[in-house]
């Protein structure tokens, strides 16, 4: 059978000039978050099948590559599979596979810290950095497999953990794009609490805020007409609407005002005086803390798709660009789904695909190239003085330079010229008779 | 359902200490390799199904982690498999699936390579540092996840990219191992071209080969009787076998005569003159190029179990352990299966996994840490002085400086004593009433 040369089916080979890219970002990124006193950990890229279909994940469980059983319980599976013709085939996969590939790193951080509890220092500050996996349509800055990285405060329930994680998040953004020349970020921060508040004073019922979340989440692309539309043809009074969408109205009619003050006067009999005092506190403190180019706001729109949150929220977006380059926010509840006891937790993920893909596109060249020698050996007159070659090499590289030998090619020209593109700026052709020393 | 919290079997979770280990040595690898001239690439984790299971790798095909199809395919070959009672459980599986997880970087390397070779130098010098999958039987230092460091030379047939690949190596190893005191390497060094001229000579026949290597390449845990004993219970005639484990006695018996004559007197009538002249250049040239405490030899019983070897072939093992912690060879026939024209190419790859099992069995403790200040505010008192001690964490953090701010817990001495451990150096308490200036 002949052997197929691309990738698999939305996955990525990466050439030096990307690996570089990626490598020269992710140094900055640790860099940025050790300072924040983040260690970093690893977890496998696979995890028990039943850790990621226990509704955790939300979509994103649609989505994930499962991974067959071997041996005897593949036998065993395969007969069960055979025996039982009205299982679907999504069903049917699950019964085959043992585990799959996980779609984030906020659930093996959950198994994690829950089997490690007692190794680990509490609050635990986490860095992960890794590779995640969903089976999505494929498009422009949307892979298979794609790198996140996240960071996570597990064990601080106060809001130090929320002002941490923004204002680390926001410093490593701004060094990254710093150096394309590029800055204006927007920190927009929102509570699932108030969000919850304000649907509970418009007069929805608890058990449909999911939904309704859903559908404000789309506002980005919908408008807040759009959000009423859907909202009133899935069923909602319009009197409840009406009154929910009015908040929005008011906020956008006076986006600069005291955001404590409008909660209140939006819902006032539904919030906690706590999320307001946590959203008032971050929102100061941050604020001393970050580089005055990045925009810090309240948004009271902000939902973010995971239903795990349950308390802060918060999204970073890039001026100029429609999309958010990170995101994250309070999980207080998932920690305990793994060890029966909750932890309060609170994580923050860049999109570090679309990162990339922003500064290839603005052309990132690296700066921080060491200098690059080439001894190109004409193997005719000088393949006896190999040797001579590689103990010069070996004494150049002793000092911290990049040297390559190679054989000189027919077309000499042709193979300096492509040492050049590479950086290397001083080729040597080596023949019988040329100095070394 | 209950969640798992251990990961899954064979699979290992890293907690900060591990990862600091894992990206110290990383980094010195990295650092080592680029002074050669490599170039870090990037390749997925998940193959198409029909690369792996193409007889390129070994036994390894074996353990493969099948990934299944999804939707309508899926749906489609659960039909099939049910239509087919007769479809083995293996057959099956394949069925199933359109990937897998690779087993190694070298098959997803010869990929890359034809698929971006017009993108790509000549000489191509990779590198890559990821992670490859087996589902292995689980044992110390053996793990169905592990990370694999490999060089490869795509496009050189010359000894220069053998010279290159066990110089680069033997010096990364060396650099890793100072740190702890470790020194004293052998760099066994051998050739397939030898290998089967010796068996050649000795009388086997040439679709015998790969039986006989394998039984050779028991030599380390039977010795050469026991190969003696399974190659005559295999049924190869006394004379021949007699004659080959001759050639392993003789060498023994004088292990530091000249490779070129050893070879010579053993199977002069079968031996390319080429294979020798590469020897003595690789043995001659590294020599002079690395450390005085890496011993470097011919070895004539040295096998590498993948039978896709075509020439030199070595590997690298620590004093006072059993085991190699690094192996490759050259193999110009490989890449010519992704694209249809072969191209010449050599690897080394690291034994990532046993080298820090050594370095963290060996006590090895991180260095190269920033200071490490943390401040522990009191909630009751504080909680106004939040925006005051972040602002100055900030400010230290800008300077280097590790910090990180905390809530003072109740258990004030164990919450110092666990930061003292984890290398915090300088911890303070923040009341309303200290001095922070």
């Amino acid at each position: 059978m002949a052997l197929i040369q691309t990738p698999v089916k939305g996955m990525q080979d990466f050439l030096p000039a990307d690996m570089a890219l990626r490598q020269h970002v992710l140094g900055l990124i640790r860099d940025t978050y050790g300072r924040y006193g983040f260690s970093q950990i690893g977890t496998p890229y696979m995890e028990h099948i039943g850790n990621l279909t226990g509704k955790n994940g939300g979509e994103n469980e649609k989505l994930i590559f499962k991974v067959e059983k071997r041996g005897r319980e593949l036998e065993k599976s395969l007969q069960k599979v055979r025996q039982s013709e009205d299982l679907r085939a999504d069903e049917a996969g699950t019964e085959l596979a043992d585990s799959a590939l996980r779609y984030d790193l906020t659930v093996p951080l959950c198994r994690y810290y829950s089997n490690h509890k007692n190794e680990l220092p509490t609050p635990f500050k986490a860095l992960q950095i890794g590779d995640v996996f969903r089976a999505d349509r494929p498009q422009k800055g949307r892979f298979r497999q794609f790198t996140q990285c996240d960071i996570d405060i597990i064990g601080d329930a106060s809001v130090m953990a929320e002002i941490e994680l923004i204002a680390a998040t926001s410093e490593a953004l701004h060094r990254i794009f710093a150096e394309v020349g590029v800055s204006g970020f927007t920190v927009h921060v929102g509570d699932r609490r108030i969000l919850r508040a304000m649907a509970k004073s418009a007069g929805f019922e608890e058990d449909t805020f999911d939904e309704v979340f859903i559908i404000l989440d789309k506002m980005d692309k919908i408008g807040l007409d759009g959000v009423t539309q859907e909202l009133i043809h899935s069923g909602y009074s319009e009197e409840s609407v009406e009154k929910y969408v009015g908040f929005f109205h008011e906020f956008r009619e006076n986006p600069d005002q005291d955001p404590a003050s409008f909660i209140r006067k939006a819902c006032a009999d539904c919030i906690e005086e706590d999320a307001l005092k946590d959203l008032t506190m971050i929102l100061s403190t941050v604020r001393a803390m970050i580089s005055n180019d990045i925009t810090l706001k309240f948004d009271p729109t902000l939902v973010r798709g995971m239903s795990y949150y349950t308390g802060t929220i918060f999204e970073i977006s890039i001026d100029h660009y429609s999309f958010s380059i990170a995101g994250g926010g309070r999980y207080d509840r998932m920690v305990g789904k793994f060890c029966g006891q909750d932890a309060p937790a609170c994580g923050f993920s860049i999109g570090f695909e679309r990162i990339v893909t922003i500064l290839r596109d603005l052309g990132w060249k690296d700066q921080g190239e060491s200098l690059k020698k080439a001894y190109l050996v004409d193997q005719k007159s000088a393949s006896g003085r190999i040797g001579e070659v590689f103990s010069l090499a070996a004494k150049e590289r002793a000092q911290g330079i990049c040297v390559v030998v190679q054989p000189l090619k027919k077309n000499a020209k042709f193979q300096v010229e492509t040492l050049e593109k590479e950086g290397f700026t001083q080729i040597r052709k080596v023949f019988g008779d040329t100095p070394l020393a």
